[in-house]
């Protein structure tokens, strides 16, 4: 049914066919991401939800905002994306998030939590303002719900004076349990039979900021889904409504049910390779046993960042505090300024969200908070929202900032090491995983660099990370066959710059290669530094634009920071 | 009394002699920051609560977290600081922000809304893991409170674990009055007599979060202010407590009472210059006129923003939402992409706040936002956490956005008529004021540069912004009475760059000059674009270290950015 549905299609549907439905679209979910990998148990939850959604209101003319966006395959499906579906989050495929480019009855693009809530009021102010008439719907999960853009939110409803519908999907979880205690407050609201008494009892937080409350309990159930979306589809006309809806995340697919967390996401095939979560890990929680200062904090993915074991062997010195990155920075420092040495372990992306905090609390003030970035460079098929292109740039500017890049997962363990005799702020930046082992040449030392291989004196290559030094090493092994021998060093630390190496360096041709935009990275700098030096650089690094989706191989490949691109380049400059 | 007063001392005194030093302080901090400039009414308002804290608790090892920090200066007064008090926001003076580095009564630095409660309850935490025993306080204004950080605070209280006092300073004012629902929700808290009652039923919101509720609705009563504090002190033992104390802003100053927002900061005298903000305000209430799609968005400062009067004539159009920075930038994407042409007024340094929703919402989905940047460059007497540096440089790095700055408030003008038919992210940066009018040597066409000056071919000195063409106009007349002619250019676009013009430059020797960090600014990019030519560039712009209080052209010429360093260079230059 779902190959070719359109929405008048799906509005004269009987109940026992809306439910058929739902399990079509389970089976293409499931068979689907198996096999490209994606967000799995999230989508599983909302399907009745979004059948639901798209039986009462009217897409595109009405606006689903969703949150962070990793539940849309559903949506996607019923609104003409059946087809392509099969390339979901694959290189010129459909998108795994909401995308504007893509769709009409995708209206507003997501990717990092807790915006959903101001994206809704800004387009229901605009409508208001424009005299015109439809509805728009927020769906945020709680886990989301734990972010302090939500209370901004809120905090704003009554002075934009305009309707919105909240649809709150609580599942329990983030990608791990949601923790804190609005979540407490939501399963209080939630939990017990005499739910009319209670709510109205304790649904006052909601009320206070100007949101009528209501409650499907039972989420997974269409027919009561229908009934209240038609219900509130009323109300709106005169009131914001925020509704909970309470769903079983991983719903319909046992193993998801009982592994909610473990199939959140899910990676497809691919060659398997050293994470370097586990040797964070692995090396954090050895320093902890030496050092008491020692406290972990992650913000809602403490697994996927390797961290599970030190937060089960150390509960005290762990802190989890939900999707609150900014929140999590600010602990961080103010617990380093009271004695302890912290480290806040985030992907690259979400880091974005700690840019002032980095600045003012941590950075400012010269304490020793250590950030451990992962995910760093382009993470791959979730898109444009999700690349952490932008962090070597975004820290770089930052006085008082050591920014160290390994070039493999052992140098990774020495940083880590490194970081707990240092008493600054410390910035260590990593891809997910990787394969290669590149030994030691020189013993890590602060603001060091060291050469990995030693050219005939033309040219150096200057790169910093796995990725990047893997590209040097491939070009430097073809160009010796060409008998070109190109210099490669290892930036281990992209600030400080490694000033006394870079004076050394006689070769006229400088090369840098980076897994970050050009822009302020590593490249940036050593242009800056050679900028009044007779010195010819030429810089591979991502251009000024956003990464779509795609593998990390061909992405990187297609930004021009490839062995082929360094080889033609050495290639081109020698005829000429 | 103040001049030599110890704790000891101040905790042996009489209700008398307390009142007797409240109004000394009152005088010390009006006659200073009359003569120095600072903040006036926040701190007259506090100056009760400030003797009460001190004469209750233990400082410094309790510790005292304040938010945005401008109101401490009777606790600097009454923390050793007296002597150096007449020097306060001036260069090598004391700073008007709590500083870590100044007096170990200071423990945590702050300058942004918000992070008060974060950062106590990480000290807290860092103080229950390593066993210690002292007191952790957050005094935070109601206007800081609408900041979503609080949210995320409160959300992870419980799951900390730890006990801290909350003292929420509510004078119903931000800068501008507070708007918002949880200051509703505080003023129905403090306006009845029969406030036990009242509170026992509405304090819910903070006991669902984990906190105990009291108040103090005459905060200015000094005798009120600690028996409650020491009622406080003692539940502090097995409990958090919030406190709610209702103050008078600008209380003793009769001025100051009934001018509380203009009185908020004085700016002490100096030349008489055109604001910026006056024409942001008188050309966006033009084309407001023209163009209904137009809205303003601002977070809590709209008259330091200089849109008063467009607040005024358009307000169904006009949109304050608090210190919301986050929120702010959202609502304007999200505006932009249901049809409006929304500008986000905002101080430079508030704008790190909104770095990721800039990247996500608005560039990665091309809307037609314009961001307005106020105070940016060196902002001067605040210091490090206000300096409005690194703007150029975080904004430089994201795809799809336009960055304009204008050499003078006429340029300023004409680049915001430019943005209303300008329908992509546009960023236009430009400092608190000027005086200077360049005239125009070529009309303003997007992505391209002037040449004000001609030289004889040998240098060429770009530039953006007032500040920095000043110091260009002024190095190149001195240069020229030594017979060296550079030339001029005012690089009002800084992305994209005006390529044609780099490319068809015949200078060997570039200068690049801008009020903005070296890292990632202005001269990064030029240096990038030449990284591979035979140009010999030299950059004149901050380094790599956080800038302190003091005038805004003495910390230019201490941070190498002055008509004396670019000429020196020069003639250096020609001497080798």
């Amino acid at each position: 049914m779902l190959e070719n549905i359109t929405s008048a299609q799906l509005k004269r549907m009987t109940l026992k066919e809306l439910l058929a439905l739902c399990e079509e679209a389970r089976e293409v979910i499931t068979s689907t991401v198996l096999k490209n990998g994606g967000h799995l148990s999230s989508n599983l939850g909302t399907v009745e939800l979004s059948v639901a959604l798209n039986y009462v209101f009217d897409f595109p003319k009405d606006k689903l905002i969703f949150d962070v966006g990793h539940q849309c395959y559903t949506y996607k499906l019923l609104t003409g994306r059946y087809k392509d579906f099969d390339a979901i989050r694959q290189k010129g495929g459909i998108s795994g998030f909401p995308k504007r480019e893509e769709s009409e009855f995708d209206f507003y693009n997501v990717g990092h939590a807790g915006t959903s809530v101001s994206a809704a009021l800004g387009i229901a102010k605009a409508r208001d303002i424009k005299g015109e008439n439809y509805n728009v719907i927020a769906l945020i999960g709680d886990g989301s719900f734990n972010n302090g853009l939500i209370y901004e939110a809120f905090n704003s409803l009554r002075l934009l004076n305009t309707n919105v519908l909240l649809i709150l999907n609580d599942n329990g979880m983030s990608i791990a349990p949601t923790v804190g205690s609005m979540h407490e407050y939501l399963e209080l609201l939630s939990e017990s039979d005499e739910r009319k008494e209670k709510n109205e009892k304790h649904a006052k937080i909601f009320e206070r900021f100007g949101f009528a409350y209501d409650g499907v309990y039972d989420g997974n159930d269409l027919e009561k889904m229908i009934g209240k979306l038609s219900e509130v589809k009323e109300r709106l006309k005169k009131e914001s409504v925020i509704l909970h809806v309470v769903t079983k995340k991983g719903k319909g697919y046992a193993f998801c049910e009982e592994n909610p967390e473990g199939t959140h996401g899910i990676s497809c095939g691919g060659v398997v390779e050293t994470e370097y979560s586990n040797v964070l890990g692995e090396t954090l929680t050895e320093i902890a046993a030496h050092d008491e200062r020692v406290v972990a904090v992650t913000a809602a993915m403490t697994s996927s960042l390797g961290l599970a074991h030190f937060f089960k062997k150390y509960p005290s010195r762990s802190i989890d505090v939900g999707i609150c990155e900014e929140h999590a920075t600010i602990l961080c420092a103010s617990m380093a300024a009271a004695g302890l040495k912290p480290y806040y372990a985030v992907y690259s992306t979400f880091l974005q969200r700690s840019f002032d905090e980095i600045i003012i609390d941590i950075c400012s003030q010269n304490l020793p908070v250590t950030l451990c970035i992962d995910r760093a460079g382009i993470s791959g098929a979730d898109g444009e929202t999700h690349q952490g292109v932008f962090d070597l740039s975004f820290l770089n500017m930052i006085p008082n900032l050591t920014i160290a890049v390994p070039k493999d997962v052992e140098e990774f363990a020495a940083m880590l090491k490194f970081s707990a005799e240092f008493d600054k702020p410390l910035a260590i930046r990593y891809p997910r995983s990787g394969n290669r082992l590149f030994g030691i040449a020189s013993k890590l030392v602060y603001g060091t660099w060291e050469k990995l291989i030693c050219g005939d004196g033309k040219y150096a290559v200057i790169a910093c990370g796995e990725r990047a030094l893997n590209i040097a090493y491939s070009a430097a092994e073809e160009l010796e066959q060409i008998g070109i021998k190109v210099s490669v060093i290892n930036a281990r630390f992209v600030k400080p710059l490694d000033y006394k190496m870079l004076d050394g360096l006689n070769e006229k041709y400088i090369l840098t290669i980076e897994d970050n935009v050009l822009i302020g990275g590593l490249g940036a700098l050593i242009n800056g530094y050679y900028s009044d030096k007779d010195k010819y650089i030429k810089n591979f690094a991502y251009g000024d634009k956003f990464i779509p989706q795609g593998g990390v191989a061909e992405l990187m490949e297609d930004c021009g920071v490839s062995v082929r691109a360094v080889t033609e380049y050495v290639k081109q400059n020698e005829n000429r």
